[in-house]
């Protein structure tokens, strides 16, 4: 909204022939809002405008721009200014572009960097997506063993500007193992003479390279730090894990959860950049799965065919009664599902979860047995089918509270995300055991055959 | 886990009467740790050992402990220590504390506080549980506008102890406003004789305190701040909000979002806190007010029961088809409430989200289609039925994405929780609306009355 003013008040700036007032105006931005600007300008507006920015601002905005905008500037510029910006990035934004790009693409940039820092992104690239060290940056600031406190603070404000965190120092030993971490405040507080040895603490929290990422969202969290450090089996110090990253990575877990527990695969991107073909191809698959495993309720109806055709009556109460079983292990599915993503409950507790859900389950049967009957007489038919519905619906949610109490945690055990027992997958597999639980009810106490 | 084991580790070392031992042992730990070893303990010793605690060593791990626990332990101690502790921890966990407690226990605990203190805490209590100002802290650092870098930074040295967050240094003017911000790190890398003015920067970047906890989450996200300052509508400064507590905020809308999607009014603690009672009260207004807007399937299959019984088959596909249109609305929501929630789609997206989910619609109907047809034909009553169920498959499976594109930006329009078209909701929506509609197919096609 604002920004797409701000960006219009920039160019007509730009277009006055003021290139300096309209950078002025941008740099009083915030890197942010900088950035998006940028997004709102025609791409000769922008790239003109990343032409004569400091190095430094400039680089700072494109990390806020999506891979495919970093890269559209940077194939424009001339080279050694594109190799300026790429060097003035963080790291993990640089890994994040070259792994965004064509493997031709991501070579060119590349060769830009200087063979050091090659080496290291090329490192933190070998990193699946889903782990610790695909988040982490190398702009960290560290010290040596040997030092004062004096010497680290100088040296903080030597390589602070370069720094994604200043907030830690982290000390290595020879080795580049990491030995000890100790907090910007710490240094300041601590007399500036005394060895680093003595300020900070040496069992430092930290997390394994090849590590799930939700394990270094839960540490970051647990311990409410802003930066992580990122090890590797030698516990040599690979990079940071900065607070911001995993603020993204959990918005994203959260994402994939919902729209798994919807029933569909997750969308790689957002709602808007997900071409309608895609939307169909993340959807299809499920669907089509649910059909099929659906589609044993027409085997059940049909095997019961003589049954329905005895009683019709029985046809009035099918949707609402599945229908109820679908809703009950919906709710309890989704219950569990974020119980287990936020590490409330594990596969051992299956025994107590059982015992809570089938508690859950038959309180909630009961009412809606009352419910069903209630039903039944409102449409005529509660004399004959009151207690068959009543019946049904008792036992048909206690099926479901059991159903969706076990398969998520089974799931999660199995190491399946659990989150694809969603919503539809219950009820699909609710709907055709509630109907058979429907008709053998109804065949036991209308003592048909 | 390792908690528990800490626990009895360092309950043996205190019971053998070496209590200097186990505090030491306390003392290395991370404070998170600490805090849930003696969460593991039992009273008594937690007790005697938050007892013989330095002051700022035994507030840092109240910090982490659950409401319920602070209050049990400050309730045990003497006035003084308690008084000491309380003052120690930060002041959005004392907030915290205190709107947990009943009104008799807190007012005990407030009297503890300083008088200025007390005020501002009772200002903080005054905002809503999902405002900006809610999250506030006040442990934050403030500079006066005509000091120096330097005096900015001895006063950091000063008061440093005390702050939740020693990144940022906020300047204000002699009447409270916020004027200027500077992180700790331009304080560092600047002249130390220079003005404090002419570090950081002037438009800084608040919230108020009555805006919406998500407008804080969304800013502090963006803009990859550890901590956003929060303001009065006179621009007053009245506390920080930092990055940790946005995490929990994030954390707890999604689990919140979670839960609403799968039918379930969100549950107020963790899954095993919450009492089977409770469990069932949070499911049950939902899965009864669903029941009874599904009781109308029933009707409509009673105004049908002629059609039905003419011709028998009918009855067969009724799961399969409203289940399908069910999972197709459920997919939907899934992705679009979730877009909503993180502002990728507004309610002025309405006609490109319903023409994207109609064209989306129209590819998964024509599959769905397909396969119903297949599915008639193997019951063997394809040449009867074949045209009806693939018919109607089709349109169930549009009318489901319109009617769940639409449904949730129009409540978010509304100011409800688009999370409340759950899965259940749209499924229980399409379960009566969809046999209509089969039954008004099979009517035209079978050229039935």
């Amino acid at each position: 909204m604002q920004a797409a003013e701000w960006a219009r008040d920039i160019t007509d700036i730009l277009h006055g022939q003021d290139e300096q007032g309209a950078l002025e105006r941008l740099a009083r931005l915030q890197p942010f809002d900088r950035a998006q600007v940028l997004a709102h300008m025609e791409p000769q507006d922008r790239l003109r405008l990343v032409r004569s920015m400091p190095v430094p601002l400039a680089a700072e905005t494109l990390e806020y721009l999506e891979p495919e905008t970093q890269y559209r500037i940077l194939d424009h510029l001339d080279e050694p200014r594109a190799a300026a910006l790429l060097q003035g990035m963080s790291s993990d934004t640089v890994v994040d572009l070259l792994l965004a790009l064509h493997p031709l693409q991501a070579a060119r940039l590349k060769a830009w960097l200087p063979p050091a820092y090659r080496e290291r992104i090329d490192t933190l690239m070998t990193f699946p997506e889903n782990t610790a060290g695909s988040l982490a940056t190398i702009e960290y600031i560290a010290a040596r063993e040997g030092w004062t406190v004096q010497q680290a603070l100088d040296h903080v404000r030597k390589v602070g500007h370069d720094a994604e965190v200043v907030s830690y120092v982290y000390v290595v030993d020879a080795r580049g193992r990491l030995v000890r971490v100790a907090s910007l405040r710490e240094l300041i507080l601590a007399d500036p003479h005394a060895p680093l040895t003595s300020v900070g603490r040496a069992d430092v929290i930290t997390v394994r390279a090849t590590a799930d990422r939700e394990e270094a969202a839960r540490l970051l969290t647990d311990y409410d730090f802003v930066a992580l450090p990122v090890v590797d089996d030698q516990h040599r110090l690979l990079g940071i894990i900065t607070i911001d990253d995993i603020v993204d990575v959990i918005h994203r877990e959260a994402t994939e959860d919902i729209q798994r527990l919807g029933g569909s695969v997750p969308l790689a991107e957002s709602y808007f950049k997900t071409p309608v073909p895609m939307l169909f191809r993340k959807r299809v698959g499920w669907l089509l799965t649910l059909f099929i495993a659906g589609a044993y309720t027409s085997t059940v109806l049909h095997h019961f065919e003589g049954l329905l055709a005895q009683v019709v009556g029985l046809t009035f109460f099918i949707p609402l009664l599945i229908g109820t079983g679908g809703n009950t292990g919906s709710q309890t599915v989704a219950t569990l599902v974020r119980a287990l993503a936020v590490g409330e409950v594990t596969f051992r507790d299956m025994l107590r979860v059982l015992a809570r859900e089938v508690a859950t389950g038959a309180l909630l049967g009961a009412v809606m047995a009352a419910a069903a009957l209630i039903r039944a007489y409102m449409l005529g038919v509660g004399h004959q089918l009151g207690p068959v519905v009543a019946v049904t619906a008792l036992f048909i949610v206690v099926w479901a509270s059991m159903v969706s109490a076990v398969l998520p945690l089974l799931l999660h055990r199995l190491r399946v995300d659990p989150a694809v027992v969603s919503g539809p997958f219950i009820s699909t597999l609710v709907d055709g055991t509630g109907l058979f639980i429907y008709f053998s009810v109804a065949r036991a106490l209308l003592n048909l055959s």
